[in-house]
């Protein structure tokens, strides 16, 4: 009873992260309802994406310059560079305003299950930017994934290798606001062998 | 740090039922990460779907063919008439497979609250379809909310004076595999009162 079009629209829907059959049918259903206001500018705000949103070829970044923003900006440090797993991991950086330096987007982890190797992520390029010198600190800012880790032992021991005076990988502990009942035990057992000081 | 093309499509993305920041972002770089299988296809999609698929002048609801799919089915019973609030109770009652008639899509309920008259809903249309002698019998399927059943009550006054021999409205008691212990006493009191001779 409902006609293919629409099916397909539902179905291509239903298949985005976070959504299934059930709110694909009611997003559909509220664009076909909100016309002018929704569907057509959701519409035009795709193409319009589609056609200026490109990787930056420097880092990976998602942006309408080439190269992005972050990369042009002369008021960020070009000695320090973070490495992160995909664009939103750098969004989440970015929100914290406590960066200044460069990023590099890997675009994925190393996964030997999913077949993913080095030469399937951004890589040789990361090793390109740091044969040129300027690089004097990477922070490696992958997920605290048993993948992120893996990939973080390889790329630790490549950029060893490329003479990368500093390496340092993000603080593991007990997250700001957490209580020790409800963490988990790695973490507190992170939290404690890491611990500072005061 | 987001360019301004990606900030537009996320805000539009945060903006559909289900859907807020976080999901949108995740929906919007997924889209860029997918450009050929999913960004490209759903764009085609919805404006497939924006230029074919058009309300049905007869009954309300979706289809890409005109009169609709349900309007133009010469199995259906052209006596019985069921009276929804949307396009997506339609489809709830035609997964049952257990109507035969013909439908009428409201688009909306009586509010006052939301300023919503009989002049916002498809009502003078379904007044005029009645006049036309051919249905015997109306079911009243709106949703059990008060705009629901004030709805109800107005239709069913206006229903009997134009003549139509029988109007019903959906039963209401307790839900197929509703346990009582979790049942509001709203619906309970209304299953009782509404209790069946065995």
């Amino acid at each position: 009873m409902i006609s293919n079009e629409l099916k397909t629209l539902i179905q291509l829907l239903s298949k985005l992260p976070g959504l299934g059959p059930r709110s694909g049918k009611r997003i559909a259903l509220h664009l076909l309802q909100n016309r002018e206001t929704t569907l057509s500018t959701l519409t035009a705000s795709l193409q319009d994406v589609s056609i200026k949103v490109k990787e930056c070829p420097v880092c990976g970044n998602l942006d309408s310059q080439d190269p992005c923003a972050l990369c042009q900006n002369p008021q960020r440090d070009t000695s320090i560079l973070c490495i992160v797993e995909s664009v939103a991991d750098l969004w989440a950086l970015e929100r914290t305003s406590s960066y200044k330096g460069h990023y590099h987007v890997l675009g994925g982890v190393l996964s030997a299950l999913d077949g993913v190797g080095p030469e399937d992520l951004r890589i040789s390029s990361l090793f390109h930017r740091c044969r040129t010198g300027t690089i004097q600190e990477i922070i490696l800012a992958l997920n605290a994934t048993v993948e992120g880790q893996t990939t973080n032992h390889y790329l630790t021991e490549r950029l060893k290798e490329l003479g990368i005076p500093h390496i340092s990988s993000l603080a593991r502990g007990v997250p700001v606001g957490g209580e020790l009942d409800y963490l988990d035990e790695g973490t507190l057992s992170t939290a404690l062998l890491s611990r500072r000081r005061v």
